[in-house]
């Protein structure tokens, strides 16, 4: 929904919302059985949810699109994920929890092999993540005029570099060529406002080379996706929706941010999810819960493991209904297909159930009968709206 | 579908399209027998025409989006009620068959009740039509410089002033603080060229303050949504269709008049209606036929009033057909379940026979059955494209 149209018929209220992320839900059949992750699990607490529900796939960014997690989640919190992008460097550092400012950028990176300045192995060999963090503070107390900085490991190879100070900007290309067998990339400005940006990185990069020179295999960095952290109206401010986020992983935290949720601690387990859930039930209105494992196994080739997932969730989905949400969604950021070990474009299962929500003639939660659904096939961005209509928190357009 | 392109394939012929709306058609389960209206009611006729048709449902505005009688009907007529708003001035106007010029100003306006300069009652205790009739004549010689006004009673407390004249404008903030206790408000422009007519309107509001003060309770008059009547595109510069109305109640026929439909002479019942239809049906190619038994029933929560009038519809469905349109259209212009007593957001049943249509195998007309169509779930505003595919009205795009 537009948020222009949204702001202007979105109420507050007292009726609670809650989103259930199955990450990576949707399947495809198993060759050897021709069902998929859902049509094998047994679900008994599912399928009865979803013969209350209504019923449809979402499209999570376009027809045919395989969406990353960050495009994937915020179209299920309503936002337009081809107009609400996230520069890398910003989705790196919020999945490491870095409280991102502003004026900051911020740069994925990754240490690699120099052969005579020429690119021998873009990972430095997958170095471990202790010696990323020693790496890493070697760099830390390079000095740039004007600018603090922060060199923050992620795992293995992989770092983030944020700059702070004003004037800075976003306009710069990477020095990571994307290929080994030549030199790193000097940065370059995309714009004119990004030539004083370029020149601190190449600066910082050489001060790298230099310090790094004796390491082995792990002797230079490279920098792509050079972004800010974007200024976004939030979920309060379009939707008047008091929002919370219950997930473990820091992505999933950092994007609940973006659109201005809180989030609340909780632990690694669905158990964990359910206890926060309980706990704050009472201080918002709009409930995020993220559950990965899904798409873990889904990623891991692992079908046994996607549907022992699954089972999972469909156990505790009588707990969820007892908080009596308004509204309860079932749904997943994208389909990750165990047999494709990688996430999809397929559109993605999805259930709605509500006091005055249709509740359509299907049998099962799963791919197949999805179809019967009265939602038939639609984009993510529109759950959000559809379960504010549910919950009383849209009022009539027109006369 | 974008009215450029309509306007490029369209073209004239003889072929008949008939659009039968019956007003607040979708429905939700009785929750004591699980059934909806649609699925409660003996429709053997609509569920015989369902099976030659192509079924779906209609999505008016936007998913979640509950819609308004006005912006309900424009999607149906192929307007993107998006984009094609009607003020509430004109709305109001139009639904007591005021003839609106394209220059004219128009207000919603109610009597309130003042105690001391601050409003007691917005509603002046929602006074009979007839002390409204009666003290719209008091207010209607005020005089105002270079301006006619026109002071024109609805129902109860509401009326409508219109101001005409030249170089009158819109732009302009009303005086209705939509809350009580405080002062009403002065009229001010929202842009410059609002100066003129906020003054206009505050020096009407002055004397009608001195003409109604020793009335009781209605004792001042506030307004609103001040607005001219749009100069939309007509059905006829469009898709070459020359169109007609056939609705009882003003509001309809107004709304239909702003796409220049020609109102049809008619009467107040479904016979007067398809009596209507036979008389015109070799004047116009393509008709509009308002029901408004369906969405009356389901507002004052009459569950049994809404299925007796779908089996009224039902029983005439051989006459329409008797017609003979090479298209025919049942829909509804928003859904209004009994159960909610209100307008919802519930995409809508549709149906559309044609000699080139899909049949669907459903089984009946109703909101279960529709998930199974062809159609499946699409914007109510590409109905009436659809409809003059059918008819064989659009021309190939592209060689």
């Amino acid at each position: 929904m537009d948020f222009e149209l949204a702001k202007q018929i979105s109420i507050e209220g007292n009726s609670k919302l809650l989103l259930f992320v199955m990450d990576g839900l949707g399947g495809l059949p198993n060759p050897k059985s021709g069902r998929t992750e859902l049509e094998t699990a047994h679900t008994p607490n599912l399928d009865q949810l979803a013969a209350q529900s209504a019923c449809g796939f979402t499209i999570p960014v376009a027809p045919a699109v395989t969406p990353g997690s960050g495009p994937g989640h915020l179209a299920l919190f309503g936002y337009d994920p081809l107009a609400y992008n996230i520069g890398r460097g910003v989705l790196e550092a919020t999945g490491i929890d870095f409280d991102l400012q502003l004026s900051d950028i911020a740069a994925r990176g990754n240490f690699c092999s120099l052969d005579d300045d020429v690119i021998t192995d873009r990972r430095a060999g997958r170095i471990s993540t202790e010696l990323c963090v020693e790496l890493c503070r070697k760099l830390s107390d390079i000095e740039l005029p004007n600018v603090d900085l922060f060199v923050e490991p992620v795992r293995e190879h992989r770092l983030v570099l944020i700059l702070r100070g004003s004037g800075l900007s976003e306009d710069i290309w990477g020095t990571d060529p994307l290929g080994e067998g030549s030199p790193p990339l000097a940065a370059r400005a995309s714009s004119e406002s990004g030539e004083w940006t370029a020149g601190l990185v190449n600066r910082f990069c050489k001060e790298a080379r230099e310090r790094l020179a004796g390491e082995s295999p792990a002797n230079m960095v490279l920098f792509r996706g050079f972004a800010k952290r974007p200024d976004w109206p939030t979920l309060g401010s379009v939707f008047k929706l008091r929002a919370a986020a219950v997930a473990h992983y820091p992505m999933y935290r950092g994007l609940a941010r973006l659109v201005g949720m809180t989030t609340l601690t909780t632990g690694p387990t669905l158990g964990d999810s359910l206890a926060t859930l309980r706990e704050n039930w009472g201080d918002y209105d709009y409930f995020f819960a993220h559950y990965k494992t899904t798409d873990k196994a889904g990623e891991d080739g692992d079908f046994a493991g996607k549907v022992a997932a699954i089972e999972e969730v469909d156990a505790t989905i009588p707990a969820m209904l007892d908080l009596e949400p308004d509204v309860l969604m079932i749904a997943g950021d994208h389909s990750t297909p165990a047999i494709m070990a990688a996430h999809s474009w397929h559109p993605v299962p999805f259930l709605m159930r509500a006091k005055h929500g249709r509740a359509d003639a299907v049998a099962a939660f799963n791919e197949g009968e999805m179809a019967k659904g009265s939602l038939g096939v639609f984009p993510a961005m529109e759950a959000l709206p559809l379960a504010m209509a549910h919950a009383g928190r849209l009022v009539k357009y027109g006369a």
